[in-house]
């Protein structure tokens, strides 16, 4: 059996520590091994260290032990397990959260579901899949590639279905096909106390009771373990054309986005990268951009509807002075610009050998998307910090990326306030502290100060499903 | 005062019922009387009768007392006053639902909407507005035409947007729009003690938390009185077409708009309507169609891009037999044949003057929608029954309307087993008991056929948000 002896908090069975949940001892350990088998149980150092960090600035806070479940049946008996001793239970899909979501606050066991990555079943009919939370964005897409289906939700990161279902992710197609809030059909979950639920059928809409799907995306493993998902495909578009403008300044970059979405063109993509950004992609991603806030668009459609947006978002653009649209035609050029896109935080992170990343996001209605973004580049440059702006600004949505040493007091302070000041500002701006990554235990002051009253609601919501306050504790809400 | 003494349940203070609920009496209704002003208080029968139903064949159960607010401040105080007392409370917008969503199965105080109709703030740049909940969808896109916006959803009836936000509703745009789920973007809500919430801000995403904006949208006035909503508005299209298409037979209609929504063609409303739904619109509403199974399209677009739909339709059409598109170019000509569409109802009840409508919808993946509508129109020609198909049919969506006379027995007996088997057949197809409609009191059982174990979570949820349970008791979940 894989069990270190010398785990922290192995105690006498039924023992409770400090906080008031039941310890991961000799017994537990013993219980978990039955289900998952011990080879899928481990309580050594290293992974465990590994899985209480994502891949934010946030200090690693390891679980006391990591089981890797195979199947919904499994994580039901190890969260039936861990309810029946009061124990945390920690759900983990591939680490690449950026709030602090994995830490185990409060010690117990991470559920790992990484190995369930089985496709059930595509129904490329109703261009729907059903798939275990553990499968990968980009291992789903290359499995539906010969249905000419696709899924288009891609946060930066090779992310899990279920730890995007999690964390509401979006990413750069959202301002075309959504979120994960309007792509996941149905969930199977299991709750904390173990019993196993479906939320919905496979319609495309109902009004048959409150809106149980909606309520676990983005509820972090706070309410319960997603083990199964069902998420909307699309048809791959008859026609794609990807392009890079350059825009002499920040406020005419914004501003050709604003009008672009004001106008109702349905562009795919529309990515802003301010220069520091630029120089980070060009040296980590081999691009040769110029060094000036630029747009990456993507036009999806018919040939014909594509040049016709095409047509409109230049005159667009024209008008605030940028017309060099540098194309990408090959499929092999659009890929190569999109994944350098996708990997904007580790080319930021790049940017100062040994530092590391904070990386924050707001969002706001467009409207007021330049000022947040002008005044918050403002604030940056006063600071003196070391943060590209990137952002999926289609939908009012911007992320800073702070690149800061790690052993530099006073850095991270300043980082710290910058992005108080961004966050209060999107708030007040009508917008929302967090538009994809999540509150985890980052940003729990800030979404007291978003939601006001409303925090009690989701509060009473929180202790209804999860009375122990056992599913992934101290994240999202306060109890 | 507007109070009527012999109101029933008129007790002394602070006694409750057999139900365990507290009574309305003289001493309540004075502290109504305060906050609303005795002209918006009413306990006269007929006030409380029409409060006590809807449009469908649910008898009225009328409310002990009615309050006509105008703002949330006196939504809050009402309910306030209620919860002190356990009184229930049941929101009543323009009483258009169909499953008895209004009836006060435990008496209580209703709390009529209608006339907190004011749009609060529009955000033409952000494509979104703020209105009270009364606000009805006519009404708003009639003060939003000068914007070159419009507000897509469109029940049949010219429903309240609070209303339609407690129902889940669509209609026929919502196969390209989506429906209140998809365009909700924030609410203020009264909670079952009076406090007040905002759900979400305007941002179009947020990872900020539980969705508390889904878990009220569709809630059915069981989780709080919704009193203020903000809906994503979209630019009217430079082109509009509608058109109607004859079918040799409702297979081949049924497959059409299957093979169009496949195929990916963003059509803006296609709708199915068998001969005997035809039969009734013509004489309704004057439209001279065919008898035979028909579509109503409507495409939204550039001009080129419009075109390009209809192309694309008409060549699916024309595989399936069918080739005779008729245009309605004319403004006033294309309002005639939705107007007719959204009367569907109407027109179906007054094929039997003297009978009333037992409406009912069910919704499946589009893959199983031939064989699901198939096979009902089967059933109810073998029950011999009146009862024409109706759908929303490229959301897999479809209604049946059954024209029944109230005084016999047995056919209300059949419409209720050809109901049953039918909502049991879309759930056996990984369908909902409603697509649209909701629950209300009428399909409690089909929730729980439909949902099994989730149902636990729902009412989980239920209690933890209205512990008394007097926020619209009796309906969606069984406490």
């Amino acid at each position: 059996m894989a069990i270190n002896e010398t785990s922290p908090g192995a105690q006498a069975p039924g023992t409770s520590n400090a906080s008031g949940y039941g310890t991961v001892d000799g017994e537990l350990l013993d219980v978990l091994s039955q289900i998952v088998g011990a080879d899928n149980l481990s309580t050594g150092d290293a992974v465990r260290e590994q899985h209480g960090r994502d891949e934010s600035y946030h200090p690693s806070v390891p679980p006391d032990a990591v089981v890797f479940c195979t199947s919904t049946d499994q994580v039901s008996a190890v969260v039936r397990a861990c309810a029946d001793r009061a124990v945390p239970v920690v759900p983990f899909g591939t680490g690449t959260s950026l709030e602090g979501h994995v830490a185990a606050l409060a010690g117990g066991v991470c559920v790992d579901v990484s190995r369930m990555d089985k496709i059930i079943q595509v129904n490329a009919e109703d261009m729907d899949v059903t798939v275990q939370a553990g499968v990968r964005r980009k291992a789903l897409n290359e499995y539906l590639r010969d249905t000419g289906l696709f899924f288009p939700i891609d946060p930066g990161a090779d992310a899990s279905i279920g730890g995007m279902t999690a964390t509401r992710a979006s990413g750069t197609n959202a301002v075309r096909y959504g979120t994960m809030r309007e792509n996941v059909l149905s969930l199977t979950v299991v709750m904390a106390d173990g019993r196993v639920i479906r939320t919905a059928r496979r319609a495309r809409k109902s009004s048959a009771g409150y809106d149980l799907t909606r309520l676990f995306v983005g509820s972090e493993g706070t309410l319960g373990v997603i083990t199964e998902v069902t998420v909307k495909l699309y048809g791959i578009p008859e026609a794609i054309l990807s392009a890079v403008c350059p825009f002499p300044d920040l406020e005419s970059a914004v501003n050709t986005t604003i009008l672009t979405i004001q106008s109702g063109i349905p562009v795919a993509r529309i990515e802003l990268l301010d220069e520091a950004q630029l120089d980070a992609v060009n040296k980590y991603s081999g691009l040769d951009c110029a060094l000036t806030p630029t747009l990456f668009f993507e036009f999806h459609g018919s040939d014909a509807g594509v040049h016709e947006q095409v047509e409109n978002v230049k005159a667009i653009a024209q008008e605030f002075g940028a017309d060099d649209f540098q194309w990408a035609t090959k499929p092999e050029d659009r890929n190569k610009l999109w994944q350098a896109r996708h990997d904007a935080y580790y080319a930021a992170i790049a940017l100062r050998p040994g530092c590391r990343g904070i990386a924050t996001d707001v969002c706001v209605p467009i409207s007021r998307l330049a000022e947040c973004i002008l005044e918050t580049r403002k604030d940056i440059d006063a600071s003196g910090l070391c943060a590209p702006i990137v952002g999926h600004v289609g939908d009012g949505n911007f992320h800073v990326i702070f690149v800061v040493d790690p052993d530099d007091a006073e850095e991270l302070k300043k980082a710290e306030e910058v992005n108080e000041r961004m966050v209060l500002r999107a708030i007040a701006m009508e917008g929302t502290c967090t538009g994809e990554h999540g509150i985890g235990y980052g940003k729990m002051d800030f979404l007291t100060a978003e939601h006001g009253d409303a925090i009690a609601a989701m509060r009473a919501v929180k202790l209804a499903l999860d009375p122990q306050n056992t599913m992934n504790p101290g994240k999202v809400i306060r109890v």
